[in-house]
C-alpha cells in the first residue's frame, strides 16, 4: 500500500503467469509452448526488418497483418484486430464487449486470467461450474446474463466443445456479446471464426503463440464482426496507438502464410500427444480428452502438488494449480520427444519409488 | 453504435496518432522519428535472437532490461517499470497513481494522449494553460489537484524546464504523484531521474522510440519509487503478463548500452535542430525554443494548416493541430541534412509563390 496508489489498485489481484525459470537443462512443460521452433520464414522476414526501419514506427493499423489474417480465414480486414498477444486483445474485448449490466458467465475452471479482468474493468461475473466429466455444458448458460466468455479447447481441461455446440449457444444469446477464446483450437478442436458471418455476436480470439511456435513475439488477434472490432480499436485507440511492432507485424504475416510448415508442426504435436496421454495412462493416470497441446491429467494415488514438486527436482516443470476441484491435477505441455520421455521415465520413477511411502495415498 | 458495446466505449474520444503514409520518396517529419538508424548492436542483438527460442515466452518481468536501465540510470531495478512503449507504461500511470479523488493537473498545450486516458479511465482532470511564451510556469500548478503530469521537455512545443523547477513542483505537491513524461529529455534537457531518490511522489517515463531510433521496437519504461513501480506491475499483472516480446527486451538491453552510437546520433539531431531553427527564422518563422528532436514554428503571414497541406503536396509531412492556441504552428521534425535542406527548400519557394496570394494574410 502506498498513498500514491490509485483506489484501483487495492480491489487488483493480478494474474501470476506460469513461471519461466532460468534453469540449465530443463524440460519445460508448464506455460504450453510449442516444441518446434517457428516457421523459419517468420524468422527470415524478423531478420529482414531488423534494419534502419526500425527507427520508424509501425503501421498503428497492423494492415498488411490484419490481410494476411483475413485473407486466411476467409474474412475481411474490417473483422480483424490484433494485439499484443492475445492477452491484451483479451483485456480490450472485456473492457469493450464482456462489461454489462448483468453478469459474465465463464467456468469455474477455466483461464484463471478472465477474474482477473473482471476486477481491474469492475465486471460483474458469474461462475458456471464444467459438468462431473469437467466438461462446458451449454444448458448451464441458460441464465440471465450480460456476456459470456469460453475458452475452446478448455484450459486447463484441454476438452473441446464441437461448433455446432457454439453455434446453439449463439443461437440462445443472439442479444449479448460472445467471446470464444481460441487459443489452442489449432491442435484439433473446430474453430467458431465460419459462424462469424452469421452471428454479430461473436468475437473469437487466437494467438501466435500456441500453434505457431511465436509465444516470444507477442501477437494475438480477434475475429468478428466489424461493429465489434470497431468497438476494440476505440479502446486501442485510447490506450496505445502502436500495440504491435514492426518486428512482430512481419514475424507473424509471414508465419500465417506459411501453410507446410503450420501443417507438419501441427501434425507432430498432435501425435506427441496421443504418446504422452498414451504413456500417462499406462502409469494409471486419468487423462481428459485434450484438443490441445496440453494433457490435464490426475492418478488416483498421487497427490498433484507433491508430484509437481517431485518433478520439479529432476528439472521436470509442469503447471500444477492449487485450486478447487483441479488441485489433483497436473497440466502437462505437449513438448518434445525426447522431453515426453523423459517426463514418463520421471513418473514412473516417482510412482515405483512412491509406493507405500506417504506420498501415495 | 452497437448494441454489443460496453457503456465505456460511448464515453471515449480515441486519440489520433501522426499518419504514417504509404508514400514513394516521403520526407517524413510528422512523428519525431530518428533521422539515423537505431545502434547496429541493438539490431545485431535482435537479429540473434530471432532464432528458434522465440517459441518461448519472454521473461515477463524483463529482469535484464530492467537491470540493465537501472545500470544506466543509477538507481535499482526495483525501481524501473518496462512497456510496450511509453503509451502503454503511461496509460498504466493513468489507472494506477493519476487516478485520484481531486483531478489531474496538465497543461492546455501538451501531448494529446493525456486527456485520452482520461476518458478510458473516467479520470477528472483540470487544464491548466501555458503562460503567454507557450512555456509552463509551476506557480500556476499552485492548486488544489490529485495528481499532476507534465511533459518534459513539452510536446508539441519543445520547450524545457530545468530540473530545479521540476524539484519545486515536486516539493511543493509532495502528497500527490506527479509523473514527468521525458520522451524528448536526451535531446537537450535535464532529467528528473536524479530526483527519484529524494521524491517518492514522483515518475519519470522514458521511450526508446525517440533517441533510441526505436520506434518501430515499442519499448518505453518508467523510474521511481519501488512503491509506484508495484502499483504499474500491479496494473500490468492484471492486463497482460508479457508486455515485451523477446526481440524488444534484447534489442533494448543492447541499445541502452551502446552508449557511443548514442551520444553521436544525440549531436546530430541537436546540430541539425539549429540548422532547422535557423533556417526557419530566416524565413521569418517565430520558433520556440526546443530541447527536443522537433521544432515548433509559426509564420506570422502564414496559415499553418495551408502550409502543411502546400507541403505535402511536395511529399514533405510535417504535423498540424487544429487545436485552439496552436493552430498557426507547424511541428517539424528534426530530419537528416538532406530532409532539412529539402523542407527549407520548399518552405522558400512556397512563401515566395504565396506572396500576395489568398494564403498570405
Amino acid at each position: 500500500m502506498s498513498r500514491f496508489w490509485s483506489a484501483l489498485i487495492q480491489r487488483l489481484a493480478p494474474y501470476t503467469p506460469g513461471e519461466q525459470p532460468r534453469m540449465a537443462d530443463l524440460v519445460k512443460l508448464n506455460t504450453n509452448e510449442h516444441p518446434l521452433g517457428p516457421s523459419p520464414r517468420a524468422l527470415e522476414a524478423i531478420r529482414a526488418d531488423a534494419a534502419d526501419s526500425l527507427r520508424l514506427y509501425p503501421d498503428p493499423r497492423a494492415t498488411a497483418l490484419r490481410e494476411a489474417l483475413a485473407a486466411y480465414h476467409g474474412v475481411l480486414p474490417d473483422q480483424v484486430f490484433v494485439g499484443n498477444g492475445s492477452d491484451e486483445v483479451l483485456a480490450h474485448a472485456f473492457a469493450a464487449l464482456l462489461k454489462q449490466k448483468e453478469p459474465l458467465l465463464f467456468p469455474d475452471i477455466t483461464y484463471s486470467f478472465y477474474p482477473v479482468y473482471c476486477r481491474l474493468f469492475d465486471i460483474t461475473f458469474q461462475i458456471v461450474p464444467l459438468d462431473a466429466a469437467m466438461a462446458v455444458n451449454i444448458a448451464d448458460y441458460r441464465r440471465r446474463a450480460g456476456a459470456i466468455i469460453l475458452a475452446n479447447p478448455n484450459a486447463p481441461t484441454g476438452t473441446a466443445l464441437p461448433r455446432a455446440r457454439i453455434a446453439e449457444l449463439l443461437d440462445e444469446h443472439a442479444d449479448i456479446p460472445v467471446v470464444i477464446d481460441e487459443a489452442y483450437v489449432d491442435f484439433g478442436a473446430e474453430s467458431a471464426v465460419p459462424l462469424v458471418a452469421s452471428h454479430p455476436n461473436l468475437l473469437v480470439v487466437h494467438t501466435l503463440s500456441k500453434s505457431r511456435a511465436l509465444a516470444g513475439l507477442r501477437v494475438g488477434y480477434a475475429i468478428g464482426d466489424a461493429a465489434l472490432i470497431e468497438a476494440l480499436n476505440r479502446v486501442k485507440d485510447s490506450f496505445n496507438s502502436y500495440p504491435l511492432g514492426r518486428l512482430a507485424q512481419a514475424g507473424a504475416i509471414a508465419a500465417i502464410k506459411d501453410e507446410a510448415w503450420f501443417q507438419q508442426a501441427r501434425d507432430y504435436v498432435i501425435s506427441g500427444r496421443e504418446q504422452l496421454s498414451n504413456g500417462l495412462a499406462q502409469l494409471g493416470f486419468e487423462v481428459l480428452p485434450s484438443a490441445a497441446n496440453f494433457v490435464f491429467a490426475r492418478h488416483p494415488k498421487h497427490d498433484g502438488k507433491v508430484l509437481a514438486a517431485r518433478l520439479r527436482e529432476r528439472a521436470i516443470v509442469v503447471r500444477h494449480f492449487d485450486t478447487p476441484r483441479i488441485a489433483d491435477y497436473l497440466r502437462i505441455t505437449v513438448g518434445s520427444r525426447v522431453q515426453i520421455d523423459k517426463l514418463l521415465a520421471a513418473l514412473k520413477e516417482l510412482l515405483g519409488a512412491a509406493a507405500g511411502s506417504p506420498a501415495a495415498r
